[in-house]
């Protein structure tokens, strides 16, 4: 190959400087930025793609199938899924598991409704687009939660449509968990016998597993499917994530693709083999325990957080378990300054591991107006 | 970041010898295995992520979207795609870059009928299925184009309904190029106003720009979109690609996603920051230049195997402009050993970068019955 011209080489270099500076301000978005793989480094040299069905054998063998097995399975014990009922693989992300988990829902009821609430992340509108399916908002709670009687009056009127719910198990902007018990109980009352739920469990699916008395969030708690992003809690360089969903809906998918002459049973086709070595690592690395004790750390920041912005007046909250502190949208200069996505009035930090006091004190410093600072 | 223990670092490593022995007889799959791309290591360390539109502005400023639009630039030169008139982002790979093709298609003609030959990619009835949209598969050639006669009287009987025409720049099994020129001649010959192509080029869309006399392929042969892998021909250890479509397309999905408050006109969300830095520094590295002299000693490679195995008696052949080899399937122990993907009673060697004149010699050898090799 040739080699890198000096001029390519030095933007390379500066854009590596200008991420260095970054990440010092890198506190509002649920991106962990505490990894190092080098561990990866070697399968750079390689063609690696795992394509197709990670439980299939492949004749493409440069793959990392294996890993992405005990990756799999992993998410299943923590998510609470039965391996033998469940199946899944890794995504290239939250959407890709999303898009995934609807598409199930829509083949299995082609006249279902989907129910979202107004709090979802917003590719939510664009998956259901892209399905082409029947849809419905839901008006949200002031606290994020969707709000159970728009939930529960918007499904009677549609009774004859089964209903797919897209609930959040930890909501983008407010960190909040729809509640899968209320949920469900509504359906049973309601006498609805063909439903499906699948939950965007992106952030808080990665952290309910390590917390002592987590809201209702993963199989056991009856949903069919689930998304869960790898580069949010786990940390990765690039985006990746796990898709799990009951057999019994997968397998409906992969017969009819059988018939085309394959099992075809992912979104994409060929799909990158480097982020499973790295959740692997980072699963090897920490184990349950470590996890457990790094989201400890973590609620304690967000704690941390809260208090620092009381003591300057500044209202400032988290939902149970959520590591997402709300706070009132602060001025234009501090939402550039700290890579700080706001909506509306309110905007959040989320306390990553990497997230330090010191950046903290800063944040609050600046949006209380005791600073001017440009980072 | 806790360290890897022993028996994982023991696991990987093994991992990466297990490579190293799988690309020597890494024959049989359209992947370039011909790289180094040190340069992005130190990017490793960051929760990069391009995040939306390349050509916005995001808050999340750990990004490469100055590089990926220099990738989009690259592509639209030598896919003629004139820049003001047109627009791309960078995929996971070439399955979400046909799933943007055809959402775009059935967002403007919803209802459309989706036209694909049998020798499309398989993925096609999957993403057809995804959309929910009308598709009708067309017969194939020998030869691998698509049945223009077939195309032409399915299409006469629907002529209610507007035609998608998802049209292979290189299908995977023969490398053939759908005639876009008598594609669009019948369009016009049966007086039909409202349309649309999509080209999966997803390895002759890097490969066409460096010959001297291709076959219509790009915006100037009129497709209104076009995706191409960047793991292909370029080379990446991961997969990627991009997707380039009409502005107007492009602009009639983004406006209706403004409604619900983002301009969000990628599928994925979060997208993967890193394989940009790849494909910029593959560019920078060999230029249009270096990649038509490398793309002429493919050409040279695959009329060697062509006469390799000629000279044993057994027929292969390719298309012009194309360096996939077809041959008849050999036994299984040929298409384990080499990683080669067979299909119905034809198999090929695709004549990439990487590929030496000592492995197609052994290929032919195993072929021809002379060696029992294992490698």
């Amino acid at each position: 190959m040739p080699p890198l011209p000096e001029a390519a080489a030095a933007r390379l270099s500066a854009l590596g400087n200008q991420m260095r500076t970054l990440s010092d301000t890198f506190v509002g978005y649920p991106c962990s930025q505490d990894f190092s793989y080098p561990e990866i480094i070697p399968l750079l040299g390689y063609a690696i793609n795992n394509v197709g069905d990670p439980f299939g054998e492949s004749i493409y063998r440069e793959n990392t199938f294996a890993l992405e097995r005990e990756v799999v399975a992993f998410f299943q014990q923590h998510l609470r899924a039965p391996a033998e009922q469940t199946w899944g693989y890794m995504t290239s992300g939250g959407t890709e598991g999303n898009l995934y988990g609807l598409y199930l829902a829509r083949e299995i009821h082609p006249d279902g409704i989907i129910y979202y609430s107004e709090h979802t992340h917003y590719s939510a509108a664009k998956l259901v687009r892209v399905l082409g399916a029947r849809s419905i908002m839901i008006r949200g709670q002031d606290n994020g939660e969707i709000d159970y009687e728009d939930l529960r009056e918007t499904i009677r009127i549609h009774r004859d449509a089964p209903p797919i719910i897209l609930a959040n198990i930890g909501t983008t902007m407010h960190g909040a968990v729809d509640n899968l018990t209320t949920i469900r109980a509504m359906l049973k009352d309601m006498a609805i016998s063909r439903s499906y739920i699948h939950a965007d469990a992106a952030l808080s699916g990665m952290l309910l597993p390590w917390v002592d008395d987590p809201q209702p969030f993963g199989f056991d708690a009856g949903v069919d499917s689930i998304a869960v992003s790898g580069h949010k809690f786990i940390g990765s360089p690039m985006p990746c994530g796990v898709v799990l969903a009951g057999r019994r809906h997968v397998d409906r998918v992969a017969r009819s693709v059988e018939y085309v002459g394959c099992m075809d049973t992912t979104i994409a086709g060929s799909r990158n083999a480097v982020t499973p070595v790295i959740l692997w690592s980072a699963i090897q690395r920490w184990g349950a325990d470590g996890f457990r004790e790094r989201m400890g750390r973590c609620l304690e920041m967000a704690d941390y957080a809260i208090a620092a912005f009381a003591r300057h007046g500044i209202k400032a909250w988290r939902h149970p378990n959520s590591i997402t502190v709300v706070f009132p949208r602060p001025r234009d200069s501090v939402i550039r300054n700290w890579q700080i996505a706001p909506s509306g009035d309110i905007a959040h930090i989320i306390t990553m591991p990497h997230v330090t006091r010191t950046m903290i004190d800063r944040v609050v410093a600046e949006t209380a107006g005791l600073t001017q600072q440009q980072p």
